[in-house]
């Protein structure tokens, strides 16, 4: 018999996030540590265990909970370990499931951030129904979650759906923080919008709102806010930007022929001065065969979405916790 | 009790094949039809009931067919029926599965032919025990396969892997049979290649064994033929070719993380000429996480491999029949 509450966790760069949440995807509380609080993970591990025990002696949901789920970046599904992550400051590998498992003495599974949000959005957001879709994560980084049959796509080795890391500019193509030239996620980023923004105003000559602010400091949010008080060079950088993603999601249909892309993240708030220019290159260039694919937006609550995301990996723990501790 | 035998169907714009194959993947008996030779589709199922009742007769099949396997181009598996397809003489959607199905009394199971090649891989070739790959089938066309968590990715439609589609140049590309520009199969089909040649011929000087032969028949074969006999421009059409190749390569790992790619087709004879660009280039532009990926070539007898792949449905037939037929 499942217990009734889940615990999320979405460890951040800067901020974890944590929750309890029940079967229908309510968070019955809530709170956050800073991550980079404490040069040793094991204080880490410390500070979280504290907190979220309070949380569930404060909840009396003591013995009530199911298992621990954690969206955390590069988390490995598989190996419940979090390899190589460029903004957490602990050495790698960080076997972050075997950890929490051990302190708490309950089951932890993790996943990498974008997976979590598509298990989030497949257990409780628009993908409810949906068997085969694919997450785009529109952040600081392009992340993706693909979902097959109902499955997460997890791949051989646990890394699946680095969509972000697809070329989508084969020549001149502008460096990525992966070491390659000309991925999705140096173009079509909240960061990307602001290198586009930068060689806009570089390049052309016309008058734009964003000419009051340092070139340097412009983020995806200035560039919105000029949009809405109708600034030309402003919108312009949404339609390149949402033509770059809109092509590269046609070119994702024909691998998976997903129903829906699910986008999520916060360039989403952008709304129709992204989304149009999406939908717009998508369908002019996606086979035919594809043309039913719909382009949804998550409607989780931003401050629930990624905690739910990773609790929703806690449902699992009495399932896949044998097969995962085999692996490790 | 599964029955000993399958039948396994080609179905190709000129030939079709069929065979009757046991399961450990022994083509029993094989014979062919000519595809287009009957411009109404209840003639030629006709014949190749009668062909294949000939075949079971002779091979004292007679009661020991489990299903029947069909890899047809735009075949699909949920519909059963072949949509669109560019090379039949027959008006779409012509419901195969249906007609084969109704005429021999056995359940009839229908993919295209790049998932049946996969299947056929998975099942008697060289992915056997591989649960996440890629087949890339080299031929006229590229087609692919797609196998994630050791099932095949049909997508929500049962259109999913049509990576030959997938845009690889996207500015300037070349003309595809599909409508669009650009695309992976205008570069590295057998017709690829030969586009390859004349464009080289055409911008270059320098001399060459292919300048012997009229502009417009040079093949992939006749390309293959010079680089053997050291022809420079014949050698950097193929490094052309497995260049755009293993590229497209490297961005597909960022999907599903397979652990292999198979390559199949006419176009694989071309051997170390066209696979050390391809690993040359997917390992330069890979990810880190995805290095441990390996190039695979199909090792099944050519004459068999088709129709191997297709039998290796027809071991489906009593399950998946109820659900195919429901989604009718």
């Amino acid at each position: 018999m499942a217990k009734p509450y889940v615990i999320g966790v979405d460890m951040g760069g800067t901020n974890t996030c944590f929750g309890i949440v029940d079967a229908r995807g309510t968070v019955i509380a809530s709170s956050s540590i800073k991550t980079r609080k404490h040069a040793d993970i094991n204080d880490y591990i410390e500070e979280l265990y504290q907190e979220i025990s309070k949380m569930i002696k404060e909840n009396d949901a003591e013995g009530k909970i199911q298992g621990i789920g954690i969206g955390a970046p590069n988390g490995n599904y598989f190996t419940g370990k979090i390899e190589d992550a460029p903004n957490l400051p602990w050495p790698s590998p960080i076997p972050l499931a075997q950890l929490v498992s051990d302190k708490f003495g309950i089951q932890c599974i993790i996943t990498n951030d974008a997976n979590a949000a598509a298990l989030g959005e497949m257990t409780y957001g628009v993908a409810r129904g949906l068997k085969d879709f694919i997450m785009i994560t529109l952040g600081t980084g392009v992340g993706s979650g693909i979902v097959v049959n109902g499955q997460m796509v997890y791949g051989h080795n646990g890394f699946a759906g680095e969509l972000g890391h697809v070329v989508v500019k084969p020549s001149n193509g502008r460096q990525c923080g992966c070491g390659h030239t000309g991925c999705l996620e140096a173009y079509c980023s909240a960061t990307g919008v602001a290198r586009t923004a930068r060689e806009f105003l570089e390049i052309r000559k016309e008058d734009s709102l964003l000419r009051s602010l340092p070139l340097d400091e412009i983020t995806s949010k200035d560039v919105y806010d000029a949009a809405v008080k109708g600034d030309a060079i402003a919108k312009e950088i949404f339609d390149y930007t949402g033509t770059i993603l809109g092509k590269a999601l046609a070119d994702f249909c024909a691998f998976s022929a997903p129903e829906a892309f699910v986008l999520f993240g916060g360039l989403t708030k952008s709304g129709e001065y992204l989304l149009r220019p999406i939908r717009e290159a998508l369908y002019s260039n996606v086979l035919g065969i594809f043309k039913d694919v719909k382009v949804l937006v998550s409607e989780l609550k931003e401050s629930d979405a990624a905690v739910l995301g990773a609790s929703a990996l806690g449902w699992e723990a009495k399932d896949v916790a044998p097969a995962a501790e085999a692996k490790e």
